[in-house]
């Protein structure tokens, strides 16, 4: 069938080979019909094969019950669809009911906010969360978008691949919990999730995790007499290890809550006869573990991806594609790879709302092929084209332009087009890329416990380290360091099995005192078959509902440690000397009595990190440090600890810490990317293992934010 | 006489001439002496005139009242002072008591927070502050300060120019505050500021400050019996006008010990006969304000400098000059100029304690010009060089490298020195750039409260718009839309009348609704002399003391405005169409009846800007927009209103708004600056406005990072 594509979680294929998707956002409703055709055909010049358009409910259903479709140009979707088509062109479809996209309400419709105000998300005192900020689930707003979806969806079942027509996905709504999570917080509101309601979703929740009243007022530290008496606790700053608890549940409810919308939402297609698979956008690369649940609750059939910002205003970080944004687009590839997914980032910068700082075809080239560098299979630049915004529905006035490549009044931006044609065009003459993975020295272990702990673990407390403080870690600290001494990491998930068919590398895990019951036996499994593991900088002792649990612990001999305190300690790890300590630092309080010390602090003499190897070849070094990269001892310590987990020389040697490199392979072809994310130009050598050989992989000039691609 | 110095608040002089002071950090302390001599003909054959050393006490006094100097080679501060003189070099001491320098203790004594942990600064509850964060006026600090300067100051009062030596100046303490703030805030250690106690520090400012009791509890809402009860009120969220007068109050209080830490310092110095100029560095551009009481305490023998680092370690903004650090930069050597100092940056990047982000000669070269650009007369580089740190004192183990030109080991870092010496030979060839200053299409009056109200005023709290906000949309609204505008903004301090003599310029000022009495008095004075106004975004209605204030909104005719209360207004701003809205929109309530509106929510109708022209030919325009520049309307806006001012094109004409200009003249010859902060190359084509006429300045381009200098 035309426009078929289908997907694996290693790449997209389209009839049956691998394949990149090169999508580009254009909106039917803005860019003008007269010009559809030259700029979709423009876009196919850049090596395009997909567009992604919203189909905004504010634009449909101006006045509630009254849907227009085709009435004026910016209403004909079917006309667009059918073009498309004749164009072979396959179609992201994205119908809400969120949009964003500098719509006026999110895109969501004008009559709902004035005429039903109860549908709004609100904080944990009642009060309404932004503006045009749903509750998910709440009845009422769910009503309201199933008359909506009864209208679109099968408007848009019609133009599906399986009906002749250019639809490949559908996206059920748009950054979900943006709206939320960027304006104070979760949802809490009372009607939706039905709290104090005797038989609401909350208490619910409660009564299923915890089974008796009694259970959870042992855990929360109360003394309520039913799950309907329990008031979320809504504090950034737990004091206490119950107040904890009661952020962690109301955050894993809520995510649950999401993926119960998201399947109300798919459900509500199918019944239409959208029969394509799904996709969801994370907003950014912090939010992808979000979707956890959701992921779980819709199986194979969605691919979550991504939105890799790098410049939407003077506020963003940086300006252009850095190391820091390396290491987040790195992590976020991954993430998504491991959720299942080829990883796609369905906006992809290709513009910006604001005119300044600048978007250039530097910064372009750079975000676009790094993507490519760390894994992105899929991609969808925001935008391609713009235009007018339909009368009084913009944000940004009459005009939307966002800088894209095809301006909104058509005009070319040459040099801008040009990224584009040269990335898609790449990927048109590598397609075998799409089926390559990454080549790793070693692997650094997911708990998606950290990664989503910013709301119940983001400070120490009572502990001595916290979760969000151990997954910075382990991408301000173990990646970095990693990158500048040229060692490639991949990442691998301590909640599947997967693990322990990859004991061949090294395993490092950035470790908070708390570690779920069922990883801590996984790596003491991985372990004795004979996997090499890496703990820093703690020794979990507690599970992942912060009770105890010692299964690790126990398996390491009853080991525990102890913050130093010291004031000025001098860290020597193996024969690297003074390793400077910049985020705490901890020493042996009790160890495994076999275990070689590798660390100590020289000052007081104590040890800060031991290594203990087992009969079966498997071994646990244990280091007592908590860093952020910032010295070049870090990146010696990293190759001294790697070594001594039998990872000897790494399998690109990049003499520049400063520049990065990120090897690809299909089994037969390897493409080796060489990328400069800093603002002045950068020279490397560089050599990549191979079969016992060392490659000469060439010495290179890379101007500010050059990647190069070398066959190697 | 050999090194003498003057200055003015233009520049320094040497032998009566106008040139800049070119200083390197150098540590005798950490430099090997048979180096020392190598080392600084280095220093000097980069243009280098000056060096700058700490003089730490930690080393010097390594046991309580046992004073060492030349017994070790890191000890012999005289043999490098006397050799520093046989070279002609002058030296710029810094006997502390605080150094920070990468030394234990921030380089105060050792043993004195081992004895005397009671002189250490404390939060509101009595909770030490950091760790060897002293409590600047406690008696037993100033004590054991007083003992380390009665052995010090005599050593360097023996070496000063009026000596025949090279100390041409002298710095108490270093980046002064930094030690509070940095650790969670200012210091209210009760014994040093006699709090609760009668005849105490604390009560008798508020003493002075409100005469009576009754006063006071009126002005606090309290109901004390006497100034010696009255707490100190230290949250940062004031939830009323009561509670920030309060914390104003502690903070103005708070600096003013400051003032009185540094006056008593000086001081102690003087008895010894250091008889020359005093330098403090503030550490940072947003701490310059802060010194305003320091400034006026010790009047003309002081040149308060500032810090402008960019990359010392990941977490930072941004690892290499951007817009924000430009911005940053404008702002800084501004304010120093205001407070009467030829503006002087006396830690200038010369490295990082972090070995990465790289410190790039690209970068280096792109801070040091930008910095001539925007009016900075002097600069230390931080540092030249290093070496060994004295045996346990260092916290970055043995060697303190700091990625400087010259490495620890005594190696040439040729891209970087020679970064350095393009600078000093450029510096040495354009001398009389020292007394030039910049041409400026307007300017913009900076109000000290704003720049210093982030702990009393930082959110709205019951007002429409808080300090914090109007200090912030005056550098991310105002002057980045000027910059990209290409309009050249100078500040003015509205605080001194010497506005009243720059009526020639339209004066811009970013209001809250707090303004002095003096500065309201003044600005009705400035427009009634001829001057042009512009107030954006609210009319000020209160005083410094939030008390009913009215005397500009009086001479306005009792104008007022109110909020906008439309989700999405569409601004006008004369010919300007939507101007992007992102900080906030006020509409009129009340109006001068002679007003002509400018601006208006055509959504609404309602008048969000008007101009009101006097007799005199001076005028007001009021514009009730709050914004952070991103559209380029906000830069057609800023044109629009200018004109309105009287001010046509602008001096500098560049048709690229990523690229900024900075013209300085001395009268007779003029240097544009052309500045690209960007990652990526930039082409500009740039003319310049001269006696009527209009000078093509050439089309430029430039490489990322790269400032140029152009004689027009």
């Amino acid at each position: 069938m035309k426009n078929q594509i289908a997907w694996d979680n290693t790449s997209y294929l389209i009839n049956d080979e691998r394949r990149f998707l090169v999508s580009g956002e254009f909106h039917y409703f803005r860019v003008p019909p007269d010009d559809w055709r030259r700029r979709l055909e423009l876009f196919k010049e850049t090596g395009g094969n997909s567009i992604a358009t919203y189909v905004p409910w504010l634009v449909h259903e101006p006045v509630e019950g009254e849907f227009r479709f085709g009435d004026v140009p910016e209403r004909d979707l079917e006309g667009f669809l059918t073009l498309c088509n004749e164009l072979e062109i396959g179609v992201v479809a994205r119908p809400g009911p969120y949009q964003y996209s500098e719509l006026k309400y999110h895109g969501t419709a004008v009559w709902l906010w004035k005429k039903y105000p109860q549908v709004a998300a609100t904080d944990q005192n009642g009060k309404t969360r932004g503006s045009a900020c749903a509750s998910y689930l709440h009845p009422l707003f769910l009503e309201k978008v199933q008359a909506w979806f009864d209208v679109v969806c099968p408007i848009l079942a019609r133009h599906m691949v399986s009906n002749g027509g250019p639809i490949t996905f559908v996206q059920f709504d748009n950054e979900l919990m943006g709206i939320h999570d960027w304006f104070g917080g979760w949802d809490y509101n009372r009607e939706t999730m039905g709290i104090g309601r005797e038989g609401g979703r909350y208490p619910t929740f409660l009564k299923s995790r915890y089974g008796a009243i009694d259970q959870l007022n042992r855990a929360y530290g109360t003394s309520v007499a039913g799950f309907e008496q329990v008031e979320p606790f809504a504090a950034r700053k737990p004091e206490s290890i119950e107040e904890r608890r009661r952020i962690k549940d109301y955050t894993e409810f809520y995510f649950g809550t999401i993926a119960k919308y998201a399947a109300t939402l798919v459900d509500m297609m199918r019944k239409h006869g959208i029969d394509c698979d799904m996709v969801h956008n994370s907003g950014s690369p912090y939010m992808n573990s979000f979707f956890r649940e959701t992921v779980q609750r819709l199986g194979s059939r969605l691919i979550l991806g991504s939105d890799h910002y790098y410049n939407l205003d003077q506020d963003w970080d940086q300006n252009n594609p850095t190391p820091k944004y390396a290491t987040k687009i790195f992590y976020s590839n991954e993430l998504l790879r491991l959720l299942g997914c080829p990883p796609t980032i369905w906006e992809l910068p290709g513009g910006s709302a604001s005119d300044w700082p600048p978007m250039t075809p530097e910064d372009w080239r750079c975000c676009y092929f790094s993507n490519i560098a760390y894994g992105m299979k899929g991609s969808n630049y925001y935008i391609f084209t713009g235009g007018p915004n339909p009368p009084g529905c913009g944000v940004t006035g009459e005009i939307y332009d966002y800088s894209a490549s095809i301006a909104a009044d058509g005009t070319i931006r040459q040099p801008l087009f040009q990224a584009q044609k040269d990335y898609g065009t790449y990927l048109q003459d590598h397609s075998w890329l799409a089926g390559a993975s990454r080549l790793a020295d070693f692997n650094i272990g997911v708990d998606w416990d950290h990664s989503r702990s910013g709301y119940h673990f983001s400070d120490r407390g009572n502990l001595e380290f916290s979760s969000a403080e151990a997954w910075r870690m382990m991408r301000k600290g173990m990646m970095i360091s990693a990158f500048c001494g040229s060692y490639s990491p991949n990442l691998v998930d301590l909640f599947t099995d997967d693990l322990l068919k990859s004991t061949s590398l090294p395993l490092w895990v950035a470790t908070s005192p708390c570690m779920a019951h069922e990883v801590q036996e996984r790596l003491v499994r991985f372990v004795q078959t004979g996997g090499r593991l890496l703990l820093a900088p703690v020794i979990p002792h507690l599970d992942e509902n912060f009770n105890p649990c010692t299964v690790l612990r126990d398996f390491l001999g009853g080991a525990s440690a102890t913050p130093c305190t010291g004031l000025y300690p001098t860290l020597d790890v193996g024969p690297i000397h003074n390793v400077c300590v910049n985020g705490g630092l901890w020493q042996s309080v009790s160890r495994p009595s076999q275990a070689e010390t590798i660390a100590r602090d020289t000052v007081s003499g104590a040890e800060t990190g031991w290594k203990l190897t087992f009969s079966g070849g498997g071994s646990v070094t244990w280091l007592g440090l908590a860093w952020k990269h910032s010295k070049n001892e870090h990146s010696q310590m990293v190759a001294f600890l790697l070594a001594g987990q039998g990872c000897g020389a790494p399998i690109v040697q990049c003499d520049n810490r400063n520049v990065w490199t990120s090897l690809r392979s299909n089994g037969d072809r390897r493409i080796l990317f060489i990328m400069n994310f800093f603002s002045a130009p950068m020279k490397a050598a560089v050599k990549v293992r191979t079969g016992g050989k060392l490659i000469d992989a060439g010495e290179h000039h890379l101007a500010p934010m050059e990647v190069k691609m070398v066959e190697v």
